[in-house]
């Protein structure tokens, strides 16, 4: 699997820049993944993430558990979708699917860190592997 | 408004340390709060607790929205209630109020985390004032 953060943000601070790296670290050995950050819409190379599936993280709708994100994880690799552009950043409104992973409004770099997180720990539960960090 | 956030966790992320840090650094106008981490459930200090609202942090529930929340916090201020304790970490179950921030897990210092940017945020919002950093 090839994951590609893309976000729309002025800044991240460099706490969560030092979270995600550490997730994208522990991440290697399960998927490829990547982060860019963008300043305007403008600047997205939208040709580059053509053959991506590309999904908006939202705050409006249902909210995901862990467990059910890591199912559509599963879902991805069963149906071989191997690429995957999770789109962050309230300028983006549409995509191929949505996500909600919390109803509450967060920064960029928080919610990048909160989705990196997430993948991680869904690979952990698809694998069957404690979470102890 | 005197707030604690009361954590149990072997080991809070340093990543997560500095943001927390941050944000309450930035919320040093509006209320004073404050960090305690306890390795297990008996080194709380229950009766340092006892004249605070104790309010869970839980992923089982309904969601809560950041708009939502500042209404809590206003909400906690119209009736005086001025000491409220966030109980962070799997093993509290019980407390006075339960709170939903997210139904995914999360690791404790994301948790606190999260928890510490909505309060400051929730702060921005009751005060009009635009969240820009």
């Amino acid at each position: 699997m090839n994951y590609k953060f893309i976000i729309l943000s002025r800044q991240i601070e460099p706490f969560y820049e030092k979270a995600i790296e550490e997730y994208f670290k522990r991440l290697k050995r399960f998927c490829s993944v990547s982060l860019s950050v963008y300043k305007t819409h403008k600047k997205v190379p939208s040709k580059e993430l053509e053959k991506f599936l590309k999904v908006v993280i939202s705050n409006d709708g249902k909210t995901i558990s862990s467990e059910e994100f890591a199912l559509k994880i599963k879902e991805f690799e069963m149906k071989s979708m191997t690429n995957i552009a999770f789109l962050i950043g309230k300028e983006f409104e549409a995509g191929d699917e949505k996500l909600v992973i919390s109803r509450m409004k967060l920064s960029e770099g928080l919610t990048a860190t909160l989705l990196a997180e997430q993948l991680y720990r869904a690979y952990k539960i698809l694998r069957n592997e404690p979470y102890h960090k």
